[in-house]
């Protein structure tokens, strides 16, 4: 869109906010008229995007209580904007008056500072993970709608710090039941990595505890799938459904690839292996595989959606790192404090679950347009 | 955007067109007055995209001249919209009447079917790789406005059916050389793969010879590097430098993934091997590495960007494939008969390149409304 | 929308040429696919809106032969940009000549050179009424799509040079038969001012002879009149229906006002007799009389939509006018030669009409996604 | 733009809440890096829109203070997101239980039943002019901007229930002089209509007690004026300034017609007299006089910016009308209680104030890519 503050076209939402400022929220405009919405479904996906919950996360205390402010009328979505807000508490911007000339490395201070000549510093300013808290209620509000047409999400890490679960080979299945996407999920949701894989999941948090007491972090990959999608879902030429998807998970900090269905894999791919064959199930067309990940020619084949993505560690570690001090001009050393997520992974499932759904809303939008009737 | 045949926001492309229609065009509004365009500077990149130049690519003759019809006075853009088109010559679309009802595995025949209820066949129709010709004239404009600012773009394939270029580790250098740039790209267009390491691109012609006979395709890398790219770029949060480049490229048919500097290898990191240190150089912030890839918060840092994605192998295969036929409901085999590539990647190149180009002309317009003067 | 060329959101249009380029056209996006078009369809419209057919209009012969290039398959829109061109003929640029630096008073001369510091000054360049060929190509396409929502519309010029004719009070009516409309369109398209009142229309005839002769020309008042139009179209609180059609008609060159229902009228009534009273009529709610024009609070209430825009002279006019000349810095006396319309009221009807069609033929469009379902 | 709640495309503005939620308010995205600004800024504008001033306007009091949540640090606007949010008080919705199925006539009641099947009826929900309160803050952010570049902008009421102002003929001037401008707003903050003739204004408010005491309601004309304006602002050919404007004016509620320059009087004079003849004035194009109103082929000419619009009268009004119940499906008479201004006009001046600062904040920016340097 326009203004980089605004996601999607019909369904769209507008994040505003800085970590230390006043308060953070969204707008969601667009939301269909009829949908019931309640404070409470916004809640559940806040909290889980909420650090403290866990030893693998930081230990900053947030309430995060979701307030909505319009566009709701005796609990049922009227299509006017949807405005939601949290206040932020426990903001000790004092940590962070080190940091106001010298550019953390791997951290957007230096970017923020050379686009615009001004920023606030403290915790990051509008480039902190706290951004995020308006993308998860938006991506509440999206998932909201998307039920009603059977649409499923579900997030999880797959690998961190090198771990690797063991997961089914998505690819090489046309569908997936319901029943097991919903597993897959509550696994993922009771492990404090958020991976499906308890062995696995032991086995990060051990290397964690040891990357943390190095004063450095590690990085993963996150997958998310979305099934009961409808077929037809997409905009050729540029606003196909993966080009979308890519850039709304490439949009979340720390985020550095983007796969759709076998990725990287397909370039290492004979095309008989790589096209996925096609049969009547039950009188509706179905695949025999999907390296395709549920989407040719940027548009939905009804297959479960498969994304992946690579997430970088925490820039903010507490091992020293060069950088420079932008007023006197010289090379100096930091260390940055403060309570940080030694691995972002497990937090960012919320945060793609809800750009995943982003994406799917304002598509599924968009398709009524497509056709005269 | 919100068509789906339009990109950009300020630097805006729409392309028209099917394979097998009359002719196939680009209009490119919000390219500012001034800049001297003439045909030839187009031409010049649709030459390097057309096949049948090589024995590496489809044996379809297509001239492929442009024609710029408006938006050029006395050989300066005026502001007001270029539109361009080429004829469409060569189009046997006899070839594709057995396809009407089977949708091809691994191409877009059944997803536009699905979603509008009818679709152009023809070669594909508006999902041919042909509506590239416009990608490709718009990014060419994209080219001479940003060849004003210093900025310089080479693409190459750097890995094909498994095998793999050797290529200095970019991630590990805060800058690159111009000279050196040009070098690589002069050796990548020299090769029929437009893979810059001649031996490797030998073994790659071999490998594709074998495949060809096998009636099958391959895929591989594309790797893009843009340098001269000035710091500010980038419109957080959901416009992010980085994250448009995801759209822009997994917007391309066939591309199945896309990683932005250090890409899947940064879930693998430590923090402190991620981080790019900062130092001064010349008076200028610049980096000790570059695993950002030259974007940090999603806006730009002044090093070279660094974009990689997967392309899948060409779906049009002769090996026999199952699939159905959508009239008597029943499986049938289908073996894709026509003119194709066994391989998409040294055509993507120039593609690629375009669809960066346009992204990074867009954000150089944008970043003007960033501050006040 | 973003770059100027484009109107609509998701039925979009995008127009592109000069006076005097090679060629001007259109691309029309998001045209939903099912509806069925051809060049005759296109045709019949632009025919209507071409110069030289009878003495109240300029005396430049052109063809305007459209060519449909893409979109369209075996008649039917499938879904994709349908790409639509006319070529320049008969285009006498060095009538143009002597303007080249100095601006015609009533002309865009002078700020397209003060905004993009060159400008293609033949002909007026992108700022001549040339550019409406692509509007109203494209309208005869939204025309399509609404009759299939049972939408009419038509325009005709009601004042000419101070003299009115004698029509009925719209206002005043709650509905007005298809019948009705058809008979008043008839009549203004039997009249070489499009005016539908015969006695009117042939005294404005006799006004404009006497104007031209003077070297001088008269401006007017054209009104468009939708009925059919479906209750709910219209995005509050900036895309509302009346705000949109503020826009489209006021984006027409020579507009300087635009009035919904009652208009300036409105000023000066109570609100007892402004607001239109409600009753059920057939099962469906109904207004008394319409001086909302059929739109309240920015959405269509189902009752006909009242348009009314002033145009001002022909700004090309013969008499000797004071300008500058921006070379020598000097003021000089002009006199505009060439082939100009004395009055531009009855060209801008079809005009006017194409540009109220695609305004509903997006909110049709839009209005899609206001409810879940 | 795409939804309805958002204005502009650079500097864009997304107004939410309804009239008796918990609270109002807007985002304004895009806004350049570097801009001093405060809540006092933004409350003065406020403040001349809130009701209870007069004795001409509504009895309804509010506190409106506004809360400026995001996008400033240290006093100075960072480029990123400004949130700002008004709380509702004093929402005494019980007066409005008896119109919820009943649409009031002149309202958006049955308009936004018909579209969205649900509406909050409180207060008229979203159709309520208090939405204006996200308009005015963000207009007084756009103002800021403006003022950096010698922009002034004053509104006034001209016309009331049919008293015309004594003002000066504003199109018979090339300029107007920044003291007189300043002069005219004077008088029109003193007066309670908004009129800056004193005299006019005394009759106007007698006027105005006499219809009150009819329980009826009266329209009248609001003129905007902008001066300082710089050449070169507008994107033809549909983002043209004045269609901008039109659409920024007529998205106001009660607004029924917008004029730019001479408007409707320009369909009865001669071209002769129509255009504006150039001249040069210290070294720059100036015009003779202004019936372009500043705005040529849709771009600013630099002369003053005049808009002109109707207002109709307040449609809640004590006379009792005739509408329909939509339960019972019976006809009923009704009569609207509650606290509502006889006449809009003196409020809607600082609302058309804002929507004229919003286009040109936006244009402002929009024009800096308009050449090459």
């Amino acid at each position: 869109m326009m203004s980089g503050s605004t996601f999607g076209t019909l369904f769209r939402v507008t994040t505003w906010g800085e970590s230390h400022g006043r308060a953070i929220g969204v707008v969601v405009d667009g939301c269909p008229a009829g949908i019931e919405l309640s404070e409470m479904d916004v809640q559940r996906e806040l909290d889980r995007r909420r650090p403290g919950q866990s030893t693998a996360t930081t230990e900053r205390h947030e309430a995060d209580s979701v307030e909505i402010l319009s566009g709701i009328f005796e609990g049922i979505t009227t299509g006017t904007p949807i405005s939601m807000l949290v206040w932020n508490r426990d903001a000790r911007s004092s940590h962070y008056d080190s940091i106001r000339h010298t550019p953390r490395p791997g951290h957007a201070d230096y970017t923020y500072h050379v686009k615009y000549g001004i920023r606030d510093h403290r915790g990051g300013g509008r480039a902190s993970a706290r951004e995020t808290v308006g993308r998860v209620a938006a991506g509440a509000v999206a998932r909201k709608l998307l039920s009603e047409f059977g649409v499923e999400i579900a997030g999880y890490v797959s690998e961190l710090g090198g771990i690797s679960a063991s997961l089914p080979r998505w690819t090489s299945r046309g569908s997936i039941e319901r029943e097991e996407l919903l597993d897959i999920r509550e696994r993922a949701e009771s492990s404090p990595i958020r991976c499906p894989d308890a062995a696995a999941s032991s086995r990060m948090l051990s290397l964690l505890d040891s990357v943390r007491s190095d004063g450095d972090s590690i990085g993963g990959v996150v997958e998310v799938i979305a099934i009961g999608v409808p077929p037809g879902l997409g905009e050729p030429v540029f606003d196909k459904l993966d080009a979308d998807l890519a850039k709304a998970l490439m949009s979340i900090g720390a985020v550095k690839a983007v796969e759709i269905g076998a990725g990287f894999e397909s370039a290492r791919l004979r095309g008989s292996e790589m096209n996925d064959p096609l049969f009547y199930e039950n009188g509706r067309i179905s695949f025999e595989r999907n390296n395709a990940g549920g989407i040719l020619g940027g548009i939905s084949t009804g297959a479960p959606i498969l994304c992946r993505m690579a997430v970088k560690p925490t820039p903010s570690i507490a091992r020293s790192q060069r950088t420079v001090d932008m007023v006197s001009g010289e090379s100096v050393d930091i260390s940055v404090r403060g309570r940080h997520d030694p691995s972002i992974p497990p937090r960012i499932v919320p945060v793609a679950e809800a750009m995943v759904a982003l994406v799917l809303a304002d598509h599924i939008l968009r398709q009524r347009s497509a056709r005269l009737r």
